[in-house]
């Protein structure tokens, strides 16, 4: 590959995990650049070289590939098409964009795990919602389960909970995966990173409390309470499905420890995730560092973590839309080892993600009881 | 004051010092605005509100502060009457131009520490290197000495060491400050910071090494090699040179140790410095961080060392001058506890600043061994 400075690097998308992206790039100088609607976005007020663009536009996907010698991603929802004929083209995509196929359909997704023998939810495929109610009244579909959408479901969309009959009601109208409601003991996610031979690195598991109100992460947790081989165990299934999909990369690995104490495959990301945030603070390579070091052909960074880390997301409060302000702010920076991330995104709304906070201390109890007076603290109103 | 996040901020200067207090910036969506010659320095390539223009001049420096609610400096080097002007009508300036009058003029510094009752060393003042000469003829002057520019003298320029008669010949011709040349044990740095209530706090004191032939800080290590009692010496006596120029933001002062243990303030530097670009990696507060909090009227950081570490520059190689590529990378990037800045400066020449590696570990000693490796492995060339 060419000396890594001299490497074009085009990122398909310019929310929040491509500013990140850039700001870990901007430590070295590297050469990166963004398709994005407006360069108003997160990314675009870190780095100049911004196209405005669509990436889900094939033609606009291969305008801006064309001149560039490695493409990753920041979301998945991208044109695929486009990405196979830049590869077939000469650059370099990462994730490789057959892999990206497959993680960005659900429904695929279940299936790979299943082939290659991962263990994962029971699962069943549905084109539309009659379907799914049709199944059920005959009584080939049983209550409870989980409806995902095959293709852009994220942050907790395009997912129903269907508990009770009256929840049939909540149906998404979409080609759908039907799983099993797994009675799981916690979910966890393993954020690996596989280079460009094939070496795969984890960063240390993180355990993931949700906000059911709003079904987003709401806090997360590193080091997760696991047993040391629990642990080596959800690291070592990160590791094997990652090498499975052969991506180079990030591969975010979301997981269901059931009550026996083992592991499912939930779902992947090959792009930085929610789970990593605290690994800017936490550990000496962040998950972003560590996605561009993958791409760029360098060696993996060190992924200990150096002192436990509490991650909660700062989403727009209730009942506020329009131009964000945060309260709480000055008491939140007085209190030692808080850090705080925001976004950049000019208007708030509702469960919005507009930044992140990771709160360290010696203790993960400690960092907890200083995650929940932030929580109870800082506020994104208008 | 405003809101923070609504504060329009300048910045006189687009290099390193720029480009690190953008990154901080990045971090909370501040909104940064950069005025330097080019956008292609380093600031530019992480900041797109840059206004191109030169900071040494009055009209450039009216036109970009006049719409700022907050100016600040990355280089001392700026047209102050532009300063006072913007400050007279209604502009926050900081740090505050008489300060920062008073602090470019080495002569003024030196008077400033004597009237102050701060130690320091012995000095004179004379117009040029005639009336040095004249001096030193007339056994006025008795060698050895050290004659530093008054103005415009940084990174070890403007500054001639004259031990014997031969080296009269390297007298520079400005208006000088003539000092005893003072034995010292080391020379110290005390990043102090201080906030617009006149609440100050300083980074741990650092030590640094220099490299004779360059006149450059080779290497800084923190913590220095001091007892407790005289950190706590060199940090107060640190303090209290921060109060008596009742500067906000970052003051950074040099100092010297002298045999008997003591402290004798060299030289400050009203914004931030080559000493404390370790506290990224080493402190939850950096240097960077800690000056936007303080100009944007936030409480300051803690400023607890986490983590010895060992600062160097990355300096141009001799014999290469031109497009800079950067030998040594992979293996450097292998080692645990090494974080790598480059500036992003396109071309190198010897002994140019094209960036900064801290190193960290454990122990002190371990860090250095490190960046023992780092110094014989990473090359900036050709």
């Amino acid at each position: 590959m060419k000396d890594f400075l001299r490497l074009r690097i085009g990122i398909l998308g310019g929310g929040q995990l491509g500013k990140m992206l850039c700001q870990a790039g901007s430590r070295w100088g590297l050469d990166l650049h963004i398709l994005d609607r407006s360069p108003d976005f997160p990314a675009g007020q870190v780095n100049p070289q911004f196209t405005p663009g669509d990436f889900r536009n094939v033609e606009d996907v291969l305008r801006f590939g064309r001149d560039k010698d490695v493409l990753t991603i920041e979301i998945e929802d991208v044109a695929v098409e486009a990405l196979e004929q830049l590869q077939s083209a000469g650059v370099k995509v990462y994730p490789d964009p057959a892999v990206l196929q497959t993680i960005r359909d659900k429904g695929l997704q279940k299936i790979f795990y299943r082939d290659n023998g991962f263990p994962t939810a029971p699962f069943r495929l549905f084109a539309g919602k009659e379907e799914i109610r049709e199944a059920v009244q005959e009584k080939r579909l049983h209550l409870p389960f989980v409806q995902k959408t095959r293709t852009a479901g994220y942050d907790g969309r395009g997912v129903a909970v269907i508990n009770k009959e009256e929840d049939l009601a909540k149906l998404l109208d979409a080609p759908s995966v039907i799983e099993d409601l797994i009675p799981m003991l916690r979910e966890i996610s393993v954020v690996a990173a596989r280079d460009v031979h094939g070496d795969v690195l984890t960063f240390p598991a993180v355990e993931m409390a949700f906000n059911p109100h709003a079904n987003l992460v709401e806090e997360l947790l590193c080091p997760a309470s696991l047993s040391q081989e629990e642990e080596a165990d959800a690291r070592d299934l990160a590791l094997r499905v990652c090498n499975a999909y052969g991506t180079v990369g990030l591969l975010a690995v979301e997981m269901f420890q059931l009550a026996d104490g083992t592991f499912m495959v939930n779902e992947v990301a090959p792009r930085p995730h929610n789970s990593g945030h605290h690994t800017i603070e936490c550990c000496d390579t962040s998950q972003y560092e560590q996605h561009l070091r993958a791409i760029c052909g360098l060696p993996l960074g060190d992924t200990a973590l150096r002192r436990p880390g509490v991650m909660l997301n700062i989403l727009g409060a209730e009942g506020h839309s329009g131009p964000v302000r945060y309260e709480g702010w000055d008491q939140c920076l007085s209190v030692p080892g808080v850090f705080i991330h925001l976004y950049g995104k000019s208007e708030t709304r509702p469960f919005r993600k507009m930044g992140h906070v990771t709160v360290t201390a010696s203790t993960l109890s400690e960092a907890r009881e200083k995650a929940d007076f932030v929580r109870q603290t800082l506020k994104a109103v208008t």
